[in-house]
């Protein structure tokens, strides 16, 4: 039973919460998962990290994240890494082996044109993951060439490819990227303009950053998809969702 | 026995130090506190984050933390909570039950008048609890309406009416807010004001940022009460205040 | 076996990663290591950090480390203390009894002059540790009295000393030292007139922050010796000097 249930509070619907795991031991997830471990649904192992772990330690901690139902995906630029070396198939069939139940597809660090991307689409799908597919380049000069309206573009292309879920690049750091400025704050005209243009329950906004939770909470409601959130703000993250922190108090 | 016990070292006289855990787990939190369990004496679950877990994992940690006697307690904005749904007296039960033996009434997301204000102090106190009270609005624009008259009003009428100890509100950001402009530097004139017009050793300054620690060391003692000091930086505060760290190393 | 190992990737040669510990648990590192263990080589216990633990627990964390072949030594401060002091023999003797293998010999917040520091290194390197000597002044306004051809020469110096590792002060910060502007932006005119004129292989670069790991990868190789690396940024470092980060993605 949780505590002070006595006191009313804001409730959330359906959510989706991304979290990043950029290197953690089994016995610190296992410990805090019973801390947060209701409170996300997915987790990320950042960009080409699993790359670097034994194949035990990702099968364990993949069968922990599960037990918990998150689902667990290695980052998109390893999958551009096996693309780049025309090994897509056998990326897919190690992931499996390793317990991954869901893979991101990007081309945040190399070219994958449109039809090629449509097609890995489909190969995901069809391996039976969960598909998430992210706009945006890691290089904020390559990311300042996308138009607004070419990202809902490439949102609703996706879409209609049939990705599950469509993630808006905003890398670990939150600044200089998609709809964030060089001081990671939200492009007004941008955010509206995509929350216009595109089925908003599709999306998960990458928000490393609070300032960035506390807009997107307080424009598109609390149960709006955050991602790349940093494994020790899950709680925080949940506050703002439900009120329970200054930022959000009252305001939901 | 600690290591290089002989050499000489800068003592502390009492001090008071508040750390924030914002959601960490019970076994980092054991193995944790053989490291740093001597070099703090509060613990503040922030803000709301303690409705998002099980009451047993609340009991297990306060039980921990009181091991090394240090004081623990939920986020004043809990109470505030609780306050606003015309149940303190629940609250104060059920926090009891919990293992709290501290309560923060603060106003930072809700308004709360000055007799109301007192008489949360006496109700608080009289349910035995250890009682701290916090000067400051959450909201950067509400706060910046304090003049540092009002402030120092609010402090001596908060330890007129008996609160144990008032903290000056930082938050976890300690930037444009209280005593700090908007890059987190310290208004020196206001820290002045406040030091020379109310009881030092009932003060405790929120900072959560390392310039903040040393400045506050260095112009007001090594013994200052400092709070939101976040819980991989509390050795670190230790070095500060010990003359350990480059920044106040043979200043003290 | 690690994980994708069919995946072709970039080789890194010897190198040499220094990670900062600034309090960490026994349990926390043990299960830390078994993801990041193989991926670092040297742990700095922060400045005077080690002075507030117990013998036992430095002891247990120095085996635990060294069962890695990582290198373990208290932080430069803690020597300039017991120099200022007179007690220097002392201290290298209880730096062995807790089981310390490496030492680093600075003057970043004390006034040691060329000869004495020439015979510390051979004190140092007489009882039989690892010897890194640091360059650079805590105080930023200090720190930059220092032309960029007094830096060079004193590295020289160092290493003609037969100093087996010459470190270049960054603080835990990044900012306003060294060859760090007040951003922590690189000055690469520093940078590249320290390249030219040392031997680059005995040379370590604090490097707290991304961007400076990034920059001093793609410029001076992806073995390019890297210090006070965050514990939780060991694996992101790694990925760096690998190409499975966006930022060195096909660069390498």
């Amino acid at each position: 039973m949780k505590a002070f249930e006595f006191l009313d509070k804001v409730k959330i619907d359906d959510v989706n919460t991304m979290v990043l795991d950029k290197g953690l031991g089994y016995k610190f997830i296992e410990d805090s998962l019973k801390i947060n471990g209701d409170y996300f649904n997915f987790l990320k192992y950042g960009w080409g990290t699993s790359m670097l772990y034994d194949k035990e330690i990702i099968q364990d901690k993949n069968e922990l994240y599960h037990s918990y139902n998150i689902r667990t995906y290695p980052g998109g630029t390893l999958l551009e890494l096996a693309n780049s070396q025309n090994k897509v198939a056998e990326f897919l069939e190690e992931a499996d082996n390793l317990g991954f139940n869901a893979i991101e597809i990007s081309d945040g660090s190399s070219i994958i044109d449109s039809q090629k991307r449509a097609q890995l689409i489909d190969q995901v799908k069809d391996a039976g993951y969960f598909t998430l597919t992210e706009i945006g380049k890691k290089n904020p000069e390559k990311d300042h060439e996308y138009s607004i309206k070419d990202r809902i573009q490439l949102i609703n292309t996706d879409i209609e490819n049939k990705s599950d879920m469509v993630i808006i690049e905003g890398r670990e750091s939150g600044k200089n990227i998609g709809i964030y400025d060089e001081k990671g704050n939200i492009k007004n005209d941008d955010l509206l303009a995509i929350k216009e243009n595109t089925p908003n329950n599709k999306i998960m906004w990458e928000a490393p950053n609070k300032n960035q939770q506390v807009e997107l909470i307080l424009k598109l409601g609390n149960n709006v998809n955050l991602g790349n959130i940093s494994f020790d703000e899950i709680i925080s993250v949940t506050t703002l969702r439900k009120g329970l922190r200054g930022d959000t108090f009252l305001k939901l």
